[in-house]
C-alpha cells in the first residue's frame, strides 16, 4: 500500500512554518508498512489541491491531506474537497455546540468566525478531534475501474495542520483505521540512537558489518545531538531472525557504547527511567546551557519525582553565593574550568540534598572567548557521595547548537555514570 | 522569478526527520521576491532526483536541492547530478584537505570515508561550506531552446542537508547570487507577531480591517506560542505607501497590544533588547516551566549582560530554602498559587540581587491535578523593587505545550511590565 501526503498552506511556501508534519505522517505510516512515495506540498489554492488530489489518488492508495481546516478565510481545503467529491457542504450542530464549549472552558465566548469550522462536505466521514475545534474528514472513494478491475479502493484522509490534533487524529483514528486495511506485509524498522560520535565515525565502526547485510536498508539521521542509525527489513528478512540477531550483536560490539536506546524515546527519558529504577534523585547547576538540561529534564512526566530542581548560575557571584564556588578557584582556573565544574556539580547536590548533581560550565558563544578558551569549550562535573567527575569538551556550532549538544553530553555523562560505563565518550 | 525546491532523503519520507530545510530556503526566497511554487521530497533514488530535476526545470528558473552530500553510501546526489548534467567527476585535494583540518581541529584524524566528498561533478561551480565538509553547488544550464527562444537561464543550486550548512551557504552565496540574477520586482513582506490571543480572535477584532484591504495577502500562522499574521504586498500595492500606512495603523489600533514584534526576532530577544535599554537585571525562578524560561533568555546572545540566573525549584523544600517561600503560603494556598508565585518572584530577586524577578508555578501535567487546580493552571509572579504582581492562566495543551506557553506568557508579562502597559493579556 502506498501513500501521497499533501501538505496545503502558502504558510509552507512562502514563510517559517516548518512542514513537521508531512514527517511525523510519513513515520507513522512507514511503521505500518506504508511507503510514502512523495510529499508534496501546495498553496492554499482550489486549482492546486484539485490537481494534487487527482495525481496522488491516481498514484496511491491512500492520500493524507493537512491543512487548511481553520477558521480563517485562507482556510480552503474542505470547499476544495466538496467540489473535488462533488457534493454539498451540510452545517453539524454537534460540532459547533462542541467549538462553544471549547471556548467557555477558556471564559471567553466563541468567536463568530469559528461557526464555519462546523461547515462539512455530505460525503465525509468524521474523525473525532478531541483536542481541537476541527473535526478531521474521510473520504472512501470506488475501486477505479469498479471492482472488476481488481483495483483497490482509495482513502483520501483530511486532517487539520495544528500539530497537536494532527497527531492526536492520526494516533486515535487514522493509524488504527489504516492497520486495519493494509493486509500487505509490515517492515520491521530497528532503531539505534547515539550521542557523542560523528556520522562517518559510526559508518566507519560498522561499515563491514553493514556491508554484510546489503538487503537490509540503512539510514544515518544526523541531528544536532547525535546520530540515529535506522535499519529497516522488508519482510522476507525480517523473518530470518537469527541472522538479523547476529548483526546486531555485532551492531552492539562494535558501537553500542554510543547507543542510549534503541527506542524512540529522548535521552532525557532514558536518563529518567534510570534514576528511577535506581530510586537516586538529581540536581542541575548551569552555566552556559542556560537551564536548557533542566528543562529537558522536566519534559519527561513524572520527572518531579526524581529531579529536585537547580539552578542557572551564570554570573560568577551567583556560583560562589549559591553553589559554593571557591573564589580562588574562580580566580586561578576561571568559571570555564574542570575545577569550577566540580565544585559547581558539588555545590548543587549539598544544596538541594539531592544524591547526584550535574554541572555545566563553558563558553557557548559568540562573545566570551579567549585565545586559551574557545567558543564551544564546555566542562561538564557529576558529583556522588562517593565521587566527582568532570570532563572537557570542544563543540562546534552556534551558540545554540553549543546549548543543546551541551545539554546532551550532560545528560549522556549521567547516563554512562548511572550504567558504571567507563566515563569517556571518544 | 520562481523556484522549486527539491529535498533529498529517505529519512524524509520514511521517518522522523522534519523537512525544516525547505520552509527556511522557500522563506529566505520569498524575501527577495522568488515565489516557490511547489516542495517536493524525495528518495535517495537516482530515478526519482533525474525525473524531479528534470520536472523542476522546465517549470522554474531556480531549482535548490537539499540532502544526499554526506559520507555514507545513502548519499548519492552528486552521481546523479553527474549523469544529469552530463560529466564525470573530479577529485578536489583542496577539499580533501579542509576535511582534515576540520578533523584535526576536534583532535580526531579524518575518516577514510569522508574522501568521497571531495568528488565533484566537473561542470560544478563551488560554493564555499565554511562550517561543514561538503562544499555546495551550482550548475547554470543554457536557455532552453537557446537565447532566441527568450527564456532566462536555469540555475540548480545543490546544498548539503545539515540544517546550519545550508543556512549558511543560503546566506553567503545563494541568496546573494538570486539577489543580482532575480530583476523581477520584489514582494513586501510584513510581519506582526502576537501572543495571548488566539487566531480567530485577532481575526475577529481586525476583519473589517482585513476586508477593506483585498489585494494584500494575508496568512495567520498559528504557532504554540502564539499567532504571526504576515501582509505581503505586490510591488503596485507596496508602492501606495499612504495606503498601507493608514492600514498599518488600524491594525495597531485593533491588536497592537499583542504585538510584540513586526520583526522577525523572538519574544526574549525583544524581552532582552528592553532591558538592555533600560539597564536592568533579571532573574528568574521556575517551577512547572522547568527551566524553559531561563533557556529561551539565555538563546540570546549576550544575555549575560542583563540575566544573573535563577533558579528550577521543582520541590516544596527548595521553594522555601532557596526562594524564602513561606511555609505557611505553601499550607494555606498551595505551591500552584498567586501567593506563591509573587514569594518566588521576591525570593529570587533577593537571591540574586536582580532589579526584576519572575516566576512560574503550574501545573504542567499529565499528573498532579486536582478538581480546583486543573492542569495548565499556572501562575506567574513579577517583583520589581516597588511592587510584585501575579496572573492567573489556564493554559490548553499537553505537558510540552504548556511548559512552552507558559513560558511564553512569562516573557510577555515582563515585557508588557517594561513597557508600563497595563497587564491584562485579555
Amino acid at each position: 500500500m502506498k501513500a501521497t501526503i499533501i501538505s496545503i498552506g502558502n504558510e509552507l511556501l512562502n514563510g517559517k512554518t516548518v512542514n513537521s508534519n508531512a514527517a511525523f505522517i510519513a513515520a507513522k505510516l512507514y511503521e505500518i508498512g506504508i511507503v510514502t512515495g512523495r510529499v508534496v506540498a501546495i498553496r492554499d489554492e482550489t486549482a492546486a489541491i484539485l490537481e494534487s488530489l487527482e495525481q496522488a489518488l491516481a498514484q496511491s492508495e491512500v492520500v493524507i491531506t493537512t491543512g487548511g481546516l481553520g477558521p480563517t478565510p485562507d482556510d480552503i481545503t474542505k470547499n476544495a474537497l466538496a467540489d473535488f467529491f462533488q457534493c454539498e457542504m451540510v452545517f453539524h450542530e454537534a460540532i459547533w455546540q462542541k467549538i462553544e464549549q471549547r471556548f467557555r472552558q477558556r471564559g471567553i465566548p466563541a468567536p463568530e468566525v469559528n461557526r464555519v469550522q462546523a461547515w462539512i462536505p455530505a460525503k465525509a466521514r468524521l474523525l473525532d478531534n478531541p483536542i481541537g475545534t476541527a473535526p478531521a474528514l474521510h473520504f472512501e472513494t470506488p475501486v477505479p475501474g469498479g471492482i472488476a478491475a481488481g483495483g483497490a479502493a482509495r482513502h483520501t484522509l483530511v486532517l487539520p495542520g495544528v500539530p497537536q490534533e494532527m497527531k492526536t487524529i492520526m494516533a486515535e483514528s487514522v493509524i488504527p483505521f489504516l492497520r486495519e486495511i493494509n493486509t500487505a506485509g509490515l517492515i520491521e524498522v530497528h532503531l539505534y540512537r547515539t550521542t557523542g560520535v560523528a556520522e562517518s565515525k559510526i559508518y566507519e565502526h560498522c561499515r563491514a558489518l553493514l556491508e554484510s547485510r546489503p538487503e537490509y536498508e540503512v539510514a544515518f539521521l544526523p541531528k544536532t545531538t547525535g546520530v540515529d542509525l535506522r535499519i529497516a527489513l522488508r519482510e522476507k528478512d525480517a523473518a530470518k531472525k537469527q541472522r538479523f540477531a547476529e548483526f546486531e550483536a555485532g551492531l552492539f560490539q562494535t558501537i553500542g557504547k554510543y547507543i542510549y536506546t534503541t527506542g524512540p524515546e529522548e535521552l532525557e527519558e532514558v536518563v529518567g527511567k534510570l534514576l528511577r529504577e535506581r530510586r537516586l534523585t538529581l540536581a542541575a547547576a548551569e552555566s552556559c546551557t542556560g537551564g536548557l538540561v533542566q528543562d529537558k529534564i522536566t519534559d519527561v512526566a513524572g520527572s518531579s519525582d526524581y529531579f529536585l530542581g537547580g539552578m542557572v548560575a551564570y554570573s560568577n557571584e551567583s556560583k560562589m553565593r549559591h553553589l559554593g564556588v571557591r573564589a580562588e578557584s574562580l580566580q586561578r582556573y576561571g568559571a570555564v574550568s574542570e575545577a569550577a565544574a566540580k565544585e559547581m556539580a558539588e555545590g548543587v547536590r549539598r544544596a538541594f540534598g539531592a544524591d547526584i548533581g550535574i554541572s555545566t560550565t563553558g563558553i557557548a558563544g559568540p562573545g566570551g572567548a579567549t585565545p586559551e578558551k574557545p567558543v564551544g569549550l564546555i566542562y561538564l562535573g557529576l558529583a556522588t557521595v562517593q565521587k566527582t567527575v568532570a570532563k572537557k569538551f570542544l563543540l562546534i556550532g552556534d551558540r545554540v547548537m553549543i546549548k543543546e549538544r551541551g545539554a546532551q553530553a550532560a545528560l549522556e555523562l549521567l547516563r554512562r555514570e548511572l550504567l558504571g560505563m567507563e566515563n569517556t565518550t571518544r
